[in-house]
């Protein structure tokens, strides 16, 4: 098995620079300029980078003028270059941009109507920009709430990069520091029951956590569990193991920047999904369509000491800007009957591709919820991490582009635009059928 | 002088909640939806607070359509509403707004250009959404980089909102928590040489940090040291400090979030003043004049072994409509003569307000750089914080919006779009004169 695993922390579907001298010209003086500017810490997706200038709706756009189907952007989660959300955004820009420390109705309107979609218990809501600040701010609550340092995370979870939210991101791999009151959990997956065991592995983290003195301040999920390799069902898995870590005095987190915002078709929310009312829960990515906006909704006692203590200002998070960007994607989501759409087609989706499993030697379980769909890749039976990222690539090629996923890099990850319709994915259907057959 | 205090880590101009009675009705409403959505972290400026609705240039109108001078907002540094950065962001964005893994040519463009502006070991650039974020990047970097923990900041320094960011951000009050490895330094100021003076309290935080086993990471400063009570001269007064901190091999980081981008007249950048050159630089705020857009700036051998073990993705972060509003601004600071406009107008602001100090009992020192200026307020040549506060707050009911700053809350901070002309500074000096001279 060890030709076929992916070295640990090494991104799915990275860009291989060691390969650059067989690109084209222009694309080997961008990569050149970038790695002089922008230095070692960034990356490039598939095999033959995209130099992708153009977008709208479902579709991108490269250079050459040559046009990929987007299987894969949920920050454009209503489509590349809604005219709705860009007009909302323009705007209210050329009215007035601030910050919070006026009194603006914008930032209002958005914190209600976000609120309106959640569990009444999840009464108020603070922005930042990125999903990322989201959840730093969230384990500074935890923190202070519980007075205890342990968060439980997933095997391949990823929350984000800020220094605290690093350390619990161990999808980042081993060239990130964990923290020593950071405990890794495998995510809720497999046969049996999925809930039972995975409430055990939390139960037992629970009690090291205790032992070693840092006790309990949260359990953290992506209630989809994309970089774990997307595992949705049973609905309701979660629910033992969240009754674990309260009754340890613990908090929990619903990380919603993959599954928020309709992705998953049965909720606006994954943990909505899963019968849960979180402690706190943050989104990000689709919230504006691309305009950088998140934040962290939260039950008001579990803020409230915090909240007196700890004064809290984001430059930009909440301007009026990035709330009427959030409150024009909402609309749109609302309008355009996206959650529906997800359930839908996600539901086509995941069909169409366990059709063509059936007949294929190297796809095997298809799963997921709504437009996030994984499908794992193998040989022998075996998850081929190497065979996911040829075949992403290969994808790439004839126009269609997805990514990889998964500690060991080998589930397809399928996450389009939430306005995807039919056509668009019978013609995936078309293209990935003859590769994954023989 | 108990009275002339305000609170420790109490916020300078913060709106007091218990006084909303007195306001009108709609605004009352305002802030009772504030509290019930929002929750007791956000705070509000002035006594009375302002209901801003619209911008242009530098001026601000509220919803009764009554116009502010705006003499506070550095984010609209090149003035609120700037057609031309809204253009750029508008052009971009219905074109594509997508993610640095794919190649683009407008970040490039961008982190050239920014790195043009610095000393030539400056040459990598990574890009994030907030000053936070480029901060807690910076310091991630860091404790990499020299495997010791010890940062060492000002007495009253702002860095950000992040866990760690926050922890070395001692203005934010004792509510939230300082880490260990954390060790204050009074800001550079006062009579003598101040260099000396400055270089010595962070010598002895050097011998505390090694004493402790937390060892030297960074130096960090605000090189206009705004949160401090703005000190800026003369320059060159860093010099020493950042020596030792090289020699007993730590870091010195440039916040330039508050001094850069031309706010000081002098140079683009505050360090350069100093005569410096950085290990890292951080910037955020005007950089997308209100597009959430920062960056770290770095000397490529600190960057180049953390960069090769831990990949950096920021979703929002050097997107082209990131990247395009950046460029927009470093355009209009070129071709509206900016820099040369803080400088010129920046002396003439303070000059008039030392006129004005001759003659007041209250006002004391006037100092800063470019259109960036404290001015003391003091009774019996003491700090008056609550005198300032009522000050800034006289002023905005005169329909000028300044606000204050430093550990007592008494320096009046001015610090107006750069593009502001001697017609309004004419009009500020002769609305804050009388209110400062009997």
């Amino acid at each position: 098995m060890t030709l076929a695993m992916q070295a640990p922390g090494a991104m799915a579907n990275g860009f291989d620079a060691a390969t650059a001298g067989d690109l084209p010209d222009e694309m080997q003086q961008l990569i050149a300029r970038r790695a002089r500017v922008l230095g070692p810490a960034y990356r490039l997706f598939y095999r033959e980078p995209l130099h992708i200038v153009r977008g709208k709706g479902v579709w991108l756009e490269d250079a050459q003028g040559r046009r990929y189907l987007d299987l894969y952007n949920n920050v454009a989660s209503v489509g590349h270059a809604h005219p709705a959300v860009l007009d909302a955004i323009d705007r209210q820009a050329r009215q007035l941009n601030t910050h919070t420390r006026y009194l603006h109705e914008t930032i209002l309107d958005c914190a209600e109507a976000i609120l309106g979609t959640m569990p009444e218990a999840l009464a108020n809501i603070m922005f930042t920009c990125t999903g990322s600040e989201a959840n730093d701010l969230a384990l500074r609550v935890a923190w202070h709430r519980t007075g205890a340092k342990g968060v439980i995370v997933t095997t391949n979870a990823y929350h984000g990069v800020t220094s605290v939210v690093s350390e619990i991101s161990p999808s980042l791999g081993a060239g990130v520091p964990r923290g020593d009151h950071v405990r890794i959990v495998p995510a809720p997956q497999g046969a049996g029951d999925v809930g039972a065991a995975f409430a055990a592995g939390v139960e037992a983290a629970i009690a090291d956590l205790q032992a070693s003195g840092h006790g309990v301040a949260a359990l953290i999920c992506d209630t989809i569990f994309s970089s774990d390799g997307v595992y949705a069902d049973p609905p309701g898995f979660l629910a033992d193991a969240v009754a674990a870590v309260r009754a340890a005095g613990g908090l929990f987190i619903a990380d919603e920047v993959q599954p928020g915002f309709a992705r998953t078709g049965a909720a606006m929310w994954g943990f909505q999904r899963h019968g849960l009312v979180p402690d706190i829960v943050t989104m990000g990515k689709p919230m504006g369509n691309g305009q950088p906006v998140a934040a962290m909704a939260i039950q008001p006692d579990v803020l409230a000491d915090f909240g007196a203590k700890a004064r809290y200002f984001n430059t930009f998070g909440g301007s009026p800007v990035a709330c009427a960007a959030a409150l024009a994607v909402l609309g749109v989501i609302r309008d355009e009957g996206l959650m529906e759409n997800s359930a839908t087609l996600g539901a086509y989706l995941a069909d169409g591709l366990r059709g063509i499993a059936k007949t294929s030697a190297i796809l095997g379980d298809v799963r997921g919820a709504g437009l996030f769909v994984g499908v794992d890749v193998e040989t022998d039976g075996q998850p081929d991490g190497p065979l996911a990222a040829r075949l992403v690539s290969d994808l790439r090629d004839r126009g269609v582009l997805i990514s990889a996923t998964g500690p060991d890099g080998n589930v397809l990850k399928i996450r389009p635009p939430l306005c995807i319709g039919r056509a668009e994915i019978d013609h995936f259907l078309a293209v990935i059928a003859p590769l994954v057959t023989s």
